[in-house]
């Protein structure tokens, strides 16, 4: 099985789950800057949004690329992430209707903990797949940014229940880790002169 | 007419099918536990539905792997396995809605083994374009998976009627049955040492 | 500018109006057969158009499988067809949730008018682009099945205002002809060996 | 990494925020023309909305395909340029349900010139990513034709607060510029026998 398909159907599905949440956005009751205003906090959980799931999004294009076979084991591992990830929506619709509240913003990290979980066992299948020799494998190392994110998460998780406004300093705190691509694979494989 | 578009279609309608389910979930009214409580049944069904269209994508990208061209008679196969596909997330927000009642379950069960029956029309059509020596008819072998899969979603929806639990329990045994890919294929092919 | 990427796009619309539709079906009120009825209609409906756009993603699939290039006359044809074949799912709705009345059904007779003037207009931008010895022109031919088609359409559209029924007939009638991919283009590319 | 994916994830996200502007028109209630007339607006700055994304995408097409490579830098203009793009429905259902009023209609530009940024951000980090002999550089010239689009753009904001159809005009006037491909490209490559 090759990963082309699979990484079409996982453009769709992140196509989608990016684009739908701005049918989320209430429509203002009015045409001043008043009524505007109830919208805002609406767009800025939009705007974080469509930038987490573009950070997978891109992080997903650059793991393909290095992949030459994916199986049934990558196939779930990819779509128990997208799930997880179609989950995101829901929970900035909530936050954008109710407002900065621990809860909601203590599930947002669970959400952004399990799809990191969702794209390790995604990366683990990877190199299952592809056995001893894995160029991925080589290129993956430490996996330090993996633990310091799921980290990060559950920390702002926790202290969502303190105030939320921490947990949402810290999740653009650990997402701004993941805003470059995992520049181990591009520095293996320029140092083997193969990109 | 070569397979890849056709792939490609499907690829997108699928994505479609098994995203907007989450525009369907109701956002919870106010921000604590029992206000996210009513919402987690859609949530279950969510996860159901998700699996289950996951693995008519994921048997239909192996089945069309094996096969070299497509006809009207294929394509019109799987528009119309699409087009039962894409009562599923009706049917979930439904039972996500009114709850777990006798119909909705029983239909979910038909649903189920219409998707089952056009799986089949496809195979069977991409047989037919194939002619006598097609690879994908030799892989197939005896269709028990089929039929197996086919008897207990009907089972399930006439036991939808006594209790629609244990057509719930029947649809996730039979689901489970799909989960991993046709490895009577993947098997007939290494066996020729194609894959 | 070559047609792959015209056709993922192309792809990507339809698969999108083609199951949108599926949001528009009302959830019954209630779980038994009388809470299903008043959406049968609307099922019917959905089935018609999905029928209906599906057939012309067929034909278009077909015809630019036959193109080998396409400019921006080519692109703004194929926009204009999707557009008019997006307003299906608003009449769809409208008929579903209004009833079967003479305007709406009038309307979706004028509607496949419009998208059967865009499916011609490109059909002559991808001639237009490909010059004189264009395999497509050749196998075109007479172009009788495209106005057979626009007179259905049209007189539904009028004989709405009588009855919509009538309309409606005619328009499965007129469908109906357009199921089967053109023909003479694969019969043309049979002669020629080509396909 | 290749712009092939970059396009199909483009590709997909367009074709969602250019369709689901369907689902945002009202139903009539009613089916006579009464009930049809005050959807009309909403259709008209629908079909203006599907053009201008329509003139977006075309525009990306042509440019991508005159790029070799794409890094993160370009996915990320090109992922702030299809954010930018996904307000436009929001706008168009703004407007239609409430009017054509000021502040809806100066946003409309704003964001038209925050789409117009996202484009030439992302012409910009193509050419940085192909270097010195870019041809994509070569090809693009002067950039005047953008900076007349921003001018008309900002010009139609501002005069909003004056009359708002007189900014609709503008918007229309400037949209047209877009609507055939930048034919600078299309010449430098025929001029180099590429195209």
């Amino acid at each position: 099985m090759k990963p082309e398909r699979l990484a079409a159907f996982t453009d769709g599905v992140i196509a989608i789950i990016i684009t739908i949440m701005v049918l989320e956005l209430p429509t203002p009751h009015g045409t001043d800057l008043t009524a505007l205003k109830p919208v805002l906090p609406l767009l800025g959980a939009y705007l974080l949004a469509f930038i987490n799931v573009g950070i997978y999004w891109s992080n997903h294009h650059h793991m393909l690329q290095a992949a030459k076979k994916v199986d049934g084991r990558v196939l779930w591992a990819n779509n128990a992430m997208l799930f997880v990830l179609s989950l995101v929506p829901f929970l900035i619709r909530w936050m954008g209707e109710e407002g900065i509240h621990p809860l909601p913003v203590a599930l947002y990290g669970v959400v952004l903990v399990l799809a990191a979980i969702g794209y390790v066992l995604l990366e683990r299948a990877l190199i299952a797949v592809e056995g001893e020799g894995s160029k991925l494998k080589a290129a993956v190392g430490s996996r330090r940014k993996e633990w310091v994110s799921v980290s990060g998460y559950l920390l702002g998780a926790a202290l969502a229940f303190i105030s939320p406004w921490i947990s949402v300093a810290l999740y653009v705190a650990v997402t701004s880790l993941w805003f470059v691509p995992d520049s181990r694979i591009e520095r293996q494989a320029k140092g083997r002169g193969e990109l």
